[in-house]
């Protein structure tokens, strides 16, 4: 099999989405990292950022060479930023490469919305038209034949995951629904330096951020509405919690005027029902909460369901590591299903514990 | 002044809230500790509990005797844990005492809530009937003249400096609020042993509980219902932060049905007109969030205003810390209220930052 | 291959130690997990207890049976705690199986150290004379046919580590050896509940303990003197990190009298020669210092040496995971030595990262 | 008394130490703000850089103009940084001030030695010349006559309280101190933005830094042969440990050639005598090991003295908080003294716990 090993090339090595990149890629056993794209680290082993692939069989680093990487990969990683993706996709794809970008630049279907949110234009509308939107669990058959996916973003899946089964349900009134979001400080990436993320100032704290505006709204809204053929608006707000990784979503929704929430134990079965199958999500027995050390280093999405009958809402909890099942670990899982894999291959080591 | 000092008793020294009474006592111009009840720790100084209290002139830890406590202290916090309060309550008025109760015990009027939240007999109902709740922001009138003041929840006092000026002002429809609330783990306590406490169970973990069941709804409800003269039910879910002290709640509620929710300038007007002359409670302006970190360590209040018109919702986050404004600040606090003094006395200082 | 994988028990599975077994071993290509033994979680999946292994192949937890255990296992890690190898290892040596024990029945070569530092008789004499210390790097050959590995303590194996290459080239005065280490919380385990363990105990806190006396002090002062060949004696001092994971040891020794330390690089080159083509140590470079979070979760260990000039002193600093390098890691480094596989196998993933 | 209160001027107000002298000075009885100097922030008040100010009473910040600040303040605390007050302390004693440089300008007698470890040359050399270096508990008489108090390092003010009592006392062969030291990431301040200081690449790690090399090396050595009166070089490792703050010195020295260290109750009086009627000075009972959390946002010092009779050495453990003791605090309890002022003044705050 190791001669056939799929040639993958990682573009945004020395960010923190890129090293959890060349993590799992190490770990699979169907690819072979053949590039490692840095500008800020170029000619110098990825080692040099990261001291702890020190020991790790990799490829030196190198600057942006789009024939170059075209030539030696199969399969391209973009996890460099906003606006690289624009760029490049459509060169890769006429190369008759794949691509998955980890940022943004291909979620949003809808330009204006990408203008409102990312104060600027859209460059790659060709691109953009046939990307498909890679959450796993619910596009498989299309991110397998997609040249280009738009990994979503980490509060995104998170909370496209708790509300999926209720809005395909349509079991709540889908202009209740909030999702209270918590996430580690991984998710802010490496190389934005100003006093506010110093250990210093973080540790210890707890606070709520770009409340009523943040970027991964529309995100949501968009595939809740696809889920329900209907204009979905949520509330969405983020929170910075003094941990590493992961995310919690705690989401909101009332039943339908004039139907009852109905027992817990009703919902937690239509969320197990609905994700029969799905290696990465589990749903938690009634009562159970999940926490995201559960999740920690790894592609795994834990959900607890709670009806409140006194309230007639319904209460979801939803535990992700933003590193993972939310930026790199999904990434993989969208390769394997594009590369004809068992979405799960290579993905399914537990969390470092404790 | 010093020869008129106030004699303080602290029963349930040895406690996190205990401690904390004891810090802020020591910091008081106007009051002496005369009187340290902690059963675990009787016959030594607190300092063997706590290292950090070498150095202070305290009274050595004693066993509980009322009629001795009663002799030599003028006010009694209670701060030993549910159920104490019920036993000594009245013993303690009936000697002219006047009590500070800082667990549960008279935050509920209603006897049956108290008991299906608690899981037991109410058995002290006189001193429950004339007990004040002890939010100095709302009833301080009440609480100066009180004999008996029911210290509010930690989680209880930030929901409810959340959304005063807005059920007050009936800005909101009272069928929609939700608040999610994010504590630190000293709000536990320190006699609680499982494994599910231990620092590596806790550190790097972020998880909801008591999603739909937590023992401060009730107490949030009971005070939203006086203040709007109208039965409010609200959706309360707390969640454990990886760190020791602070409460953030991010409260939700719509505008009522045909209403604007109005720009976030308005409302955040309410809340500085609202909170005007409160020495506690900062009102920050719009656009800004707070942070627990700003809090830590003290008895201040920290509130963020913002309308999504987009949704028609108001969000609002309120940071305390839960040891200090959330119980042993408030209590200092009430006492203030209660001995005459200007309510700010000994309780001014700035957080410990970084 | 898989048909042929090995079966391997674990005795003490809901211990930390006992899940990072589990954990390296559902990540190792040539064996398979038998028998996983807890009395505490019996007949309950080991998800009961961690939720992270929901979703696993792993067999159901089950009480100790050592006949059962033998019929299904063919290597058998105890993890349950001390004194538990004692009983086991010659009836588990005796059924044909082989035993790597992860505490501490077997380092002590000396009976009467043993029961100094331990307070009990040592009940295995048979077992303990043929026990080998499973330091890979140095011990490898033993190792391979050894029928009972003693698997070193996490602060011995960071100590022996850092100072071997020193003491086996004799460059330092073996009287002036001081080793202060410093380690994450999780080496006190999950069974050992006292307010000291609690989160908010530990958090933002450090301190020193077992001044002196510490247990993993034999160890290292009797595998130093192997090596040497003469008897060395150490000061150790350990200290509590507020973090997880992570052992950092700071070893210091002085040129022996009349001789020079000389420069940092041609210790660094001692190093580095002698620990050549030992696939999980890394020596730095001259000037740079390990940091355990570049070890985490793993079984690699990376060392920094300093030649200082003017005291005449070198300085070493060695970085392990205590759950990876400093106990479970290297307990399958072992198990691979035993089977005949290379010391790296199903070992090498690099750590989660940040 | 308050119309007597003395004026002080902060310089640096917006750096940590600077901060941190605006909180003790709030609480202090007997002094007043006049003056916060900060570049970054002038015209703005200082809780627009740190939100816990809101609601105190201080002056808003200024930029630097020593006239002005001489015209409104009669002490100067320089907190802005090294090279600082060198320039402005001359301009200080000429104008009748009186100044405490927190930074390092005034610690080194040496200049040759200021040059090797700060790099630049000195261009203050009367001032340097009349500094007192400011540890209260060892020259209490010269701080207080001084119009020029250099306040020791945080690592320097750990090192000498827990060495003080050894090397004046002759107890140990001063050719074999070793300090290994571990400091909260405060010390590394609130200015210095790469990527090392973020949360995620300190939390859960911990490193030694600045190996035999330490600028805080040359001042601990200066200040123990003043106390012993000969030459004394020792080794010297700071740590970084991820918390905010506290500092944790564990000492190591010999017993002299042919000595006996003696047991651990003889030493400890040792140490109890030398800092009998110390207000800030803690001595442990024999076996207890101080935290740094016992200290945290306080002055105080907590030490443990341990005989080692084994290997004939003594480990002596001393526990300050890096901002207080290390910092701001001892920089208050200067003040006092050069103000004839009780040293404890304001400053016996016990820590915020837990």
């Amino acid at each position: 099999m190791s001669n056939q090993k799929t040639n993958v090339a990682v573009i945004g090595a020395s960010g923190y989405a890129g090293a959890e990149l060349i993590r799992y890629l190490l770990a699979h056993p169907c690819v072979r990292v053949s590039c490692l794209v840095s500008e800020s680290n170029a000619g110098n082993p990825i080692s040099e950022v990261y001291k702890g692939f020190l020991g790790q069989d990799l490829p030196v680093c190198e600057s942006m060479d789009l024939d170059s990487i075209a030539a030696r990969s199969d399969i391209v990683f973009q996890a460099q930023g906003n606006g690289v993706g624009m760029k490049i996709a459509e060169k890769l794809l006429s190369r008759g490469k794949r691509m998955i970008d980890v940022p943004a630049d291909f979620r949003l279907k809808n330009v204006e919305t990408y203008r409102r949110f990312y104060n600027s234009d859209h460059s790659a509308l060709e691109a953009l038209a046939e990307a498909v939107y890679g959450v796993p669990e619910l596009h498989a058959a299309e991110i397998a034949s997609a040249r280009l996916v738009a990994n979503p973003g980490c509060y995104a899946t998170a909370a496209i995951l708790a509300l999926a089964p209720l809005v395909c349900g349509k079991m709540v009134d889908r202009s209740t629904i909030i999702v209270d979001a918590k996430s580690g400080v991984s998710g802010a990436g490496r190389s934005k330096l100003d006093s506010s993320g110093l250990f210093c100032e973080v540790n210890e704290g707890f606070k709520a951020y770009a409340v009523a505006t943040h970027r991964h709204t529309p995100e949501i809204e968009q595939e809740l509405s696809v889920l329900t053929g209907e204009d979905v608006m949520i509330q969405f707000t983020p929170h910075l919690v003094p941990m590493n990784r992961g995310i919690l979503a705690t989401a909101y929704a009332s039943a339908p005027a004039g139907s009852d929430i109905g027992p817990t134990n009703c919902l937690q079965e239509l969320y197990s029902n609905f994700y029969k199958g799905k290696p990465f999500v589990a749903v938690l027995p009634p009562g159970e909460q999940p926490c995201t050390k559960n999740v920690f280093g790894t592609n795994f999405c834990h959900i607890g369901v709670a009806a409140d009958q006194r309230t007639n809402r319904v209460i979801v909890t939803c535990a992700i590591d933003n590193m993972g099942k939310g930026a790199a670990g999904q990434a993989i899982q969208n390769m394997n299903l594009m590369l004809g894999l068992p979405e799960a291959t290579g993905l399914l080591a537990p969390p470092v514990y404790p």
